[in-house]
């Protein structure tokens, strides 16, 4: 089998704890198993210390004297047996038990199959949280929930949608209601999407390929990420024919790979593309720097973790490929190559949504990328407020949508009231990995029933009929920059502009 | 007995206690007191594991195995002995103790009369809702003071009320005050009435007996709940003559039971009827869900609580039989059929208001279902103060009325200096019956006293003297929204409306 | 010794102490100390249970079966020896000790003297609060900390402060500064006064003795009041001659003693009468009610505190002589019968205030009571702003106080700065009087150096340059009402007004 | 060696614990190290008791029988080794052991020496505050960490940053950015400066050297402080030739003591004075107050910090030279003695910006003295506000310098878009000296990497692009206060002005 191929094999930690003896001995080491029976004798450090991890993971002992790649290019090939379900990972553990007097160290194999609830006991958003925060490694937790250093955007994305007001219109037959909307003409069961996130494997062996599965059953958007741990093909191929994807773009320093992917991605089927503007560099997520990252390798870019003097933040090592020249007048290009409508991912001003119609986009997606890249940084809802007062006419021109803090049904109405055709949904997705393709599906159906829930409650039967005169903005009304480029009332002007 | 009566008998855990042998064995199965002794040879499992619960609740081991409704549908009849006191019911607790070395099951029969305090240590509402925290079963406080979601409408009624300050008159003579108010024409003690809530038999066996009782002594107007746990008829008897009742009413897809309902409604003499327009369907309130429900059963409206993949949300569950399709023109019937006057309950916005008025109602509660419908929705004293703004007129044309929140005098004087006839009060009723009747007179004596005090140290010695200009409004006046359906600022129209 | 005079002997915990035996034997009684040696023959339970009180507090043995009059009714007399210190109680304390396998009930006698930092270590107006909550009966700080309700206007009293901003203006000569101020044209030290706060003897046994010493010492301006446990002559005796004291008065239901009192105030040389008008009642103060208070005696309103079936609020009970009935017509009765200065004490609008100049008052003073009477009324400091709005041309009618939160150097000067005269401080001297009169010292000198530090941080040197450009009001603004008794914007009028 | 350059040896701990016998003896009393051999057989209360602390800090059994300066007077000289390493102090430490049923006295010589984590893995100015409250002494944190009174101000400052949103605008180059900014005409590689702050040698033997050798290395500007713990000319010797300082001036009341230093700045290459106008006298910082002061002296004022009745505040104690009759007509003397440019530290409103220009200041540094002087004033970024309102044309006339609160790189850029020319850092460099020099320059390359982060996700270059319309200033506009000196709607005027 070829090793991409193994990537992709999950092997439990029942099938790992059989081979334990000096006949048939396999560790994990980095996540990935190895059979190391026929390298017992070879180890320099002597089999004994190969064997006391015998069926279980081997990585932090191996980490003590070795280098990250070594024993990768040492056993690849017929040796490698494929990835440990991160989730049921073997591990020795040693105790020191005192009996009559006497210290006895006790070896003894665990699994970190953690208890987590049943998936029929989560009714909220918040839940999946609660239960990645459980299940998933401190880095993996870390890399997802992260945002950028003091977290105040991140927090404001969430309070941004506390703060508006539904206005429930009573007495009307809501009996039928209807929750589909048509997403850049496509039609999704939803109003909403999944918003790409990087390294889904890191949450379970079957990573994009569960959301993509899930997606399908369930007919919903998904936009993959740039950074996914599975090849873009990979992901579209577990999906059903004609399931609508788009593709989150990083544009590379080496152009050509851009050239490569954005071939691929026609190739594949992509529906369309969402540049990534947000984030020419990564932003400070510390949490994420807090935690060391070894060996994390995304399989579509290539990029690989390591730790460095800023410490081992994943995204922020992951992003190093990214080109921070990129600009206005590279659009024209992207578009050329992919032949396919083209998205602006992360835009934070209304100026900059006006530029988007200038140069030709498809839509926007309002968005300060779930806070993880500047912090103090306005919600995208705000963002769509300022539109409504500097350029309404937008509205007409190209799709808007919206992600960052969505996670109630209300959120979504809301949001839709407000002008945008849909909105996208990240880390709880992520979340949902827990549970696999299973966990997806469940948090789409949590969504859905809580839109519908919305829908009737507030008075209307379809997404249509969501008017701005269903939402109370006032509490962030005073938040609404308006003046364009410039400040409303300082007129001060600095030596000058870019 | 008819087994309708018998829902009424209510036995005591001493009572139950009595029967424990195998001549005369009783045991208590979701609250029901089933007389067993005839069965014991005939229980399948065998007479030894029935015994084990004899004189006290088996409800635990009995769904274990079995369906919920067998054991009703086998001992119903002579049999059933009636309703075990939710609050005294006898429990089998087993012990592990260890004596000398050797460990030991015990056995032991306790009750679970919980210590409450002494009634008139009781000097707030919030007392009361302590108490019952602390008494009522972990299903019932759920029930009772679970929200919509994020409890964030929950939370902003209680608040919105914080935020009005009073703005207290000097030197005035209020040696003689009246609380008194005249409500739909009616004289009433108090300007506040009992607004209606579901099932008060889970906090005491007299349920909304105890209530109407207590309302009978203190002359206060009750609203019967359309899910009470009493029948309509009963509660009406349990009352004095000409004491005055309004009903809740929730409209059943099968119309003509609530013809049934609205012609009993007239013949027991109830005043108006109060149509609940806010919940087409039941709010979500995940901490109802979280907490499985069995054969809870509404005496009016034959409602049964059972599980589902949702959870085991009473609310929701109960609410299955209403009319989802339920709109303004439905409203002539409702009038016809009952021949009353007719008042719509949970009306959001001053628009609604309005058409209230068009369609002849005659008056409205604004409410939000104290949270439990839809969250994020603005407090009803928010809609009051949008009512001045959009169509102060419709004062003249209907009475308003409003709930959600009150839990002090402060609140109700600052509510009906605003232009509200009266305040309805929930949940602290529910939470009064953890001592009965004589809980629901302390409840309402605390009120009256605290309007009492409120008003003679604001300076005015009756309600018609409760004008706007002693409150200061504020800090609630960002969030009236003015504009009527159209949002006063976004020009955007989507595509369609209802 | 007369009994008025013996309630101001005040009997050590060690000279109590001494009289243990049947030869000589003391109990302390509600605070009171009696000579029980030839009562022991004569109880009717016996000596043995005297004798196990002997030197010590008997007061809750006694409760258990006595009436809690008849023991000074039997002793009162040469019996009765003075009062105990409360802050020096020797307690009989039973403690059931194991050794050696049997159990010994140990009966040892403790003072309750507690261990309270030394005074000079004590650097703040809140410092003093945490040693009375320490040092003070449960009781003694339930009575004086609480507030009414839900503790909301008493928060918002310390916050409103806190909600102005200075405006400090720098390089100005801040060498020589003085805190002198005129108030009611008498010179103070300073321009803060001690409010009229009740009962101060629980808090110390000098209680507003050591006051009245300290502001002799000091030269600080102290209102006596209505409740205080010292006689009204005898406080004043405390101070030094010609020193300045005013008297707060609450209209009494039996008009003739307040005849009385006028009589006796106007005698002892008193300078000005504050009728507190915003407490014809009581307010409902929880912290208090949920104690027990039994035989509290003000001296001077003769008022006795005890339980009764809304609790046990000391505050509630001792206004009861209170005239409710007391209104604008009342206040030239009482300048006649004074022949003083009368003051409004608990103004809460710029209405009322306005009507303070029509009928001839020497000024007002801008009080909610502490927060103490009615929950949820706006601070003082904003009805200061809110005269400004609506009639600034009182500030040159009558001298205009301000209390309430009062606990910095900062609040002082922004209180002046908006127009003031002088600010008053009432619950921090009672805590003073943790340490007697030199604590009440050391809190005014600490407010004093905190004052001249603001002032010479602010830019100024007197207090005459304080105005209202050294304050930044902005965060308070919103909150002011105009549109005097009509509401600023709500057209509704209800059905009639006082 | 003269005892000033003995004030600089610093001692380890290791060297101290060397030095314990009766032959070699060396103990540490008050930071200073003493060679006591010779005085062993001479000390009244004999020679064990000073063995017992042999080769360690006898400061606390010192204080207990003997007045601070006495050991001083008596070892000055030749037997006065230099100042122990704060940061590894050996101390003996008793402890009762328990062996065998009998108490045993233990005496252990024991190290501070703390355990700090590991310089790199410090990823924000946060990170050094929770070090340093670690790492320093109880008294030097509160010393450098305390803020007047409630803490208002200090708290302020931090949230003002917060509360200024950023408005990143996307698709721009920003591959080369560049942080350098002209201040006052002198390149410096950041837009920021060290602002001076007191004693530094509290927190590192090496003090202001290592700033100053720090920011050698990093081309920072340090503004050296009147109360530095090195003399003036040590640390502008401890830099490189060429390297900027300027110089925080303290006017003392012995106003030729205030020549002296001028003198030495000038002849010493300082490049402007900041005169400190916000601290007359120093403010209440009770942190500071509570915690006792001994015997630290500032070598270049030469004040000595002891305790008195108000407390033990080093701030306060240290600043009783100050001359608090300075004002704006000493500015004059202060140009022609120092011959240097004049900034004003500590300016609060536009208008003393305004009159800065009028008395020909270089510029102004906006500040609140860290919030360490007044507490509830403006922060500084609302004070550059106000400008912007009051009196833009200043931004032209003289430079605008901010500082307090500043942390992130955020508040960095936010600053400088709104007009200042830099901003400054004063406390976070006082924690980085927990590391020494290494510490400030890990500070400093943080806050240039945030800095440079934060223009490529805002999309400028260099920081003449930062301007207004960047910034959402809407949550902090409300505060802007207008109408100079008077208050902008309070038309009441005390009796006279300054």
């Amino acid at each position: 089998m070829a090793e991409a191929a193994l990537d992709m094999v999950v092997i439990s930690g029942e099938e790992l704890r059989k081979h334990r003896t000096t006949e048939d001995c396999w560790i994990a080491v980095h996540s990935k198993v190895y059979d190391v029976t026929e390298f017992l004798e070879e180890h320099p450090g002597g089999a004994a210390i190969i064997l006391k991890y015998a069926g279980a993971d081997a990585t932090q002992a191996y980490d003590e004297v070795h280098a990250p790649g070594i024993i990768h290019e040492t056993l690849a090939g017929e040796h490698y047996k494929g990835q440990i379900d991160p989730l049921d990972t073997p591990k020795i553990e040693e105790q020191v038990k005192t009996t009559t007097g006497e210290q006895v160290k006790v070896t003894q194999i665990t699994t970190e199959k953690s208890e987590i609830p049943h998936l029929s006991t989560l009714l909220s958003v918040a839940d999946f949280e609660v239960v990645a925060q459980k299940k998933f490694s401190t880095k993996t937790f870390a890399f997802y929930s992260s945002a950028a250093t003091d977290l105040i955007s991140h927090r404001d994305n969430l309070d941004s949608y506390r703060n508006l007001l539904l206005r429930p219109r009573v007495l009307r037959n809501v009996k039928n209601v209807s929750i589909k909307r048509r997403i850049l003409g496509y039609e999704s069961s939803a109003p909403f999407f999944v918003s790409p996130a990087a390294m889904a494997k890191l949450a379970h062996p079957d990573g994009e390929l569960a959301i993509a599965r899930a997606c399908a059953e369930d007919n919903i958007i998904q936009i993959i990420s740039n950074n996914a741990s599975y090849p873009l093909q990979d992901i579209v191929a577990a999906g059903k024919p004609g399931q609508i994807f788009f593709l989150q773009l990083y544009v590379n320093s080496e152009r050509q790979k851009t050239e490569q992917l954005l071939n691929k991605a026609r190739e594949a089927g992509i529906k369309a593309i969402f540049v990534t503007v947000d984030a020419p560099i990564p932003g400070k997520r510390e949490a994420d720097e807090r935690i060391s990252a070894e060996n994390f390798v995304s399989a579509m870019s290539g990029a690989v973790a390591t730790n460095d003097k800023k410490g081992g933040g994943l995204g922020r090592v992951m992003a190093q490929y990214i080109d921070s020249s990129l600009n206005w007048e590279d659009l024209a290009w992207i578009k050329k190559v992919s032949g396919l409508p083209v998205f602006l991912k992360g835009v934070q001003t209304a100026a900059d949504a006006k530029l988007a119609v200038e140069y030709g986009c498809a839509g926007v997606l309002l968005s300060n990328h779930g806070g993880r890249s500047l912090d103090t940084v306005q919600p995208a809802i705000v963002t769509l407020l300022e539109i409504h007062k500097e350029c309404p006419e937008i509205f007409g021109q190209l799709e808007i949508y919206v992600d960052g803090g969505i996670r109630r049904g209300t959120d979504i109405l809301k949001t839709l009231a407000l002008g945008a055709t849909a909105v996208g949904v990240g880390r709880p997705y992520l979340y949902s990995l827990a549970y696999g393709k299973e966990g997806v599906q469940h948090l789409t159906e949590i969504l859905k029933d809580e839109l519908e829930c919305t829908m009737k409650l507030a008075g209307i039967t379809n997404l249509d009929q969501a008017n701005p005169g269903m939402v109370n903005t006032t509490k962030l009304e005073h938040l609404i920059r308006t003046g364009g480029e410039k400040h409303p009332w300082i007129k001060w002007e600095p030596r000058s502009r870019l």
